[in-house]
């Protein structure tokens, strides 16, 4: 057997040079997006005018198992890919366990996370159809980030509506965004209808995702040369980060090094359906039985605890409807959470594989993640983002279990990204001001409440 | 030729596994440390209550060419290192120049920058010296974070001064460091004589680099079971930071490329005396004839408007004296000036290099080091610290100048670090609210005033 680095790089010319489109090899395909107004599944010109065309046909196309990155993107991807498998070497050394443990590392860019990946993919098609620009929402700012790196690049406008409460609190993020060119606007603003119309009604609000959502949608919808685009949930942003488990299976390949648990952070589910879709592919064809884990906040547990159904995707009702594990659009996670994995629903595609059992979600509360987090940073080094550190908690569980059993398991987890923008978080869990709020039933029950009555 | 990949990365294997000494090649040595109290060249025995004993024998060996790396420290290493020796393809592209452009990126860790290459180091000495812990000092806090990084991996205790204006205007650097346990005191503080006489001097002080040694320095002699490190300026820190030249070098020779010009940030010469080490060697035996570029801030000049004499380290004077550039250890740079390369005097290596014409120097204004600096984020994705970025205007600088004489140059510089908790710094760039004081000659002369009458 091969001495196995500290971290195995595949080279340049390894990189994937195909995104890989799980649905495609789904014996049941995820439940279309669906026309609130028809009722019917969404077409492409019902899509168009909101998203670029390109990213429209890759959005609905449940056939084509492989396509081609182009080389633009490529080339882009260049400057930061291929991302590290890291073999935890010290972690596992205080962690006692005979059990190794891997994580595909994509906090090396300064997005800070994984989401440069379709960042820079949903741009190329924006500049490839010839627009001016794009519109997007960010919260924690990981994704606002990553779009004006990509935005940048491309020299297209970008135009970002950051939920106020972010705006002011997160300036540094804001002042990433500026740097790459980008505009950022504090949401609820006087720049959209939708936004006065919310300052009207709620004077003093500080915002809301979907409240940005809907500014953003409206900006692009508006506006000459805009569209909108997305960071997560979508088919086509899954489709973006296959590269992440391409990449990861190519390493593993090359060690001949068989996963035996997957696990991956889940908040709309961009990071974890790119980094399973090689592996659940395998396992759907009976050639791997690992175990595939989402984990998720206890605090906002669409998976565990949320319905199967067809939600809005936004609380201001624009967008199509998704059949998905959801809490309702209506439900609004604790002010005390940190971090991402705030959205209410989950992607189409991550939630048909739940429901049929091909994979495993588990809830986490808040300081456990963190303790797990400060932890992993002690002895690996890497400071990790709140988002990552709920698959770093669930990951050393395995571990130690491994430890009590004796048995030698892979285990392999995604860490999305670091927590350099995150140091308030860190700093409320330093000084005991952190709690584990966890929605009663009955709140819960009060947000299923804002499902649509189809 | 082979083709250039975008990020050269050497394999785990190829690391160098001894840290080179420069000194062993130089024909004239830098003058040796002289203790204040006798005005003759420090001994051992005069550094070893305040330095570790091994750090102490590495900074009085003129001779030995070679340290091996010990296996603990290596192993460390392995986890964020080889660094990449990135192909700067995209900024070539803008700059449409014909110059090759290479920066050896060293901000892939969470300190972000490439302290933690002497830091581990440190760190180790002591803990196998059998330590409790070890003290410092921080002004922008990148050296405080390393060291934190490195003592919690050896569980040794990490007392860090923190400027007390940097420990309020920058509280996510101070939280990263309590992530990794070290304990954060702003400075002065009443925690040591040197601090409590300060404070009673000049109430309300917002603090100094010279005051945080002094009062770093007095608690390491003070408590049973520590001693000082520092993070610049010593001859051990240029040693153990020599792996990042060793590195550029294999990545260079990998693909048969000779260097041209090769450019650094300098402020107490940490990064730059690293980066050059083995070309410098090969200059000084005649091997190579590129330039060997140090570039300052024209805020705090000591290369191009100091003057080569003896000085003291630190404003406390409590350290011994070392023949460096200098503007005199009474010198204070601007308020306005952001991050680092705030020193007032120079490696005592990089000081007689410069004074016997084997490298140059330069010295640029603030504000068009950040406007390179958002120059190069916008295309190469990074954003730089804006220490680094003085080695980025540079860098663009010459490969302009080969755009007019139509010269293919191989250019290569340090990008020493990640710019993420900078953003106040970026943000009064934004805002047009940065300016570019130069000190006068009379300020300086005043400054002069302050070296020691030898």
């Amino acid at each position: 057997m091969k001495d196995i680095p500290y971290k195995i790089y595949l080279e340049e010319k390894e990189m994937p040079k195909y995104w890989y489109n799980l649905r495609a090899d789904m014996k049941k395909k995820p439940a279309p997006l669906v026309n609130p107004g028809t009722g019917k599944p969404v077409t492409a010109a019902d899509l168009e005018p909101v998203f670029c065309g390109d990213l429209v046909a890759q959005e609905l196309d449940n056939d084509t198992a492989y396509f081609e990155i182009p080389e633009e993107i490529y080339n882009f991807y260049k400057m930061y890919r291929p991302s590290p498998l890291v073999r935890a070497y010290c972690l596992e050394k205080v962690l006692n366990t005979p059990a190794h443990i891997y994580y595909k590392f994509e906090g090396n860019n300064t997005s800070g996370s994984h989401k440069l990946n379709s960042a820079i993919a949903q741009a190329y098609y924006a500049k490839k159809q010839g627009l001016k620009g794009v519109t997007t929402e960010t919260g924690a700012g990981q994704w606002g980030t990553a779009l004006s790196m990509a935005c940048s690049y491309f020299n297209l406008d970008c135009k970002v509506y950051m939920v106020k409460v972010s705006y002011e609190q997160k300036p540094f993020r804001r002042e990433v965004m500026r740097t790459y060119g980008a505009s950022v606007t504090p949401s609820p603003s006087e720049t959209t209808n939708v936004g006065r119309q919310i300052l009207k009604e709620h004077p003093g609000t500080t915002g809301s995702l979907g409240c940005a959502i809907s500014e953003a949608v409206e900006a692009a919808v508006s506006s000459e040369g805009y569209r909108y685009v997305l960071g997560s949930v979508l088919n086509q942003v899954l489709l973006h980060q296959s590269v992440i488990g391409l990449e990861t299976e190519a390493a593993l390949k090359k060690y001949d090094i068989k996963p035996d648990i997957i696990i991956g952070c889940a908040g709309g589910g961009s990071n974890l359906g790119g980094l399973i879709s090689p592996f659940m592919r395998d396992k759907i064809q009976g050639k791997l039985d690992a175990r595939i884990v989402a984990v998720e906040p206890a605090s906002c547990p669409s998976f565990t605890r949320g319905v199967y159904a067809y939600d809005f995707c936004d609380t201001g009702k624009v967008c199509p409807l998704a059949k998905m594990y959801t809490l309702g659009s209506g439900f609004i996670p604790a002010p005390n959470h940190a971090g991402g994995l705030r959205y209410h629903g989950m992607s189409p595609i991550l939630s048909e594989l739940y429901d049929e059992g091909l994979m495993e979600a588990v809830s986490v509360p808040q300081t456990e993640v963190f303790k797990a987090a400060e932890r992993f940073a002690r002895v690996e080094g890497i400071l990790p983002a709140p988002e990552s550190s709920h698959a770093i908690k669930v990951a050393i569980d395995e571990a130690e279990k491994c430890r009590e059993t004796g048995e030698a398991k892979n285990i392999v987890f995604g860490l999305t990204g670091t927590g350099y923008f995150d140091m308030v978080a860190y700093e409320k869990f330093h000084n005991g001001q952190m709690d584990d709020y966890i929605p009663s039933d009955e709140e819960l029950k009060k947000s299923f409440d804002t499902l649509p009555k189809l």
